[in-house]
């Protein structure tokens, strides 16, 4: 949607909105607007696959990759894992 | 996954979780170890949707309102906002 702006802005430029979006979503988690709320986790999932983009990750490979065998400490797909070692 | 464990830490002490990564995603993007940006880029989203979950949010709904009709400014599906409107 937005690929050639963000190749353009890079991956620095990129980041920098990415943060502005998650101080936009951890200010929406302390209130009550519940519709804000999941517009500000779509928008940071949204600067999140731009980076991605701009970085040539593929973004569904990574997680297939990570967490698609179940948790990457105990292979569970419910953890089992001691908290301590929660990845 | 982690339901269980992620309600009982809550939300504020899963987003200290997300900066953790978000930090290793910084640094990873500063790098050349290409497989292990991946893995940052999954970690975030993890612990995204982690926070999601404690929240009650459902991401996918959340992402399929924001932009699943498009770029929310132009509603174009490649955005052509001028830069100082991009959403």
């Amino acid at each position: 949607m937005y690929y050639e702006k963000d190749v353009a802005r890079g991956v620095e430029g990129t980041f920098m909105w990415l943060m502005e979006e998650v101080g936009e979503l951890s200010s929406a988690l302390r209130g009550n607007d519940r519709e804000n709320l999941a517009e500000e986790f779509a928008d940071v999932i949204a600067w999140l696959a731009t980076i991605a983009n701009v970085a040539q990750i593929d973004l569904n490979a990574a997680l297939v990759a990570k967490y698609g065998q179940g948790c990457p400490g105990c292979h569970r797909l419910v953890c089992e894992c001691p908290d301590s070692e929660k990845p």
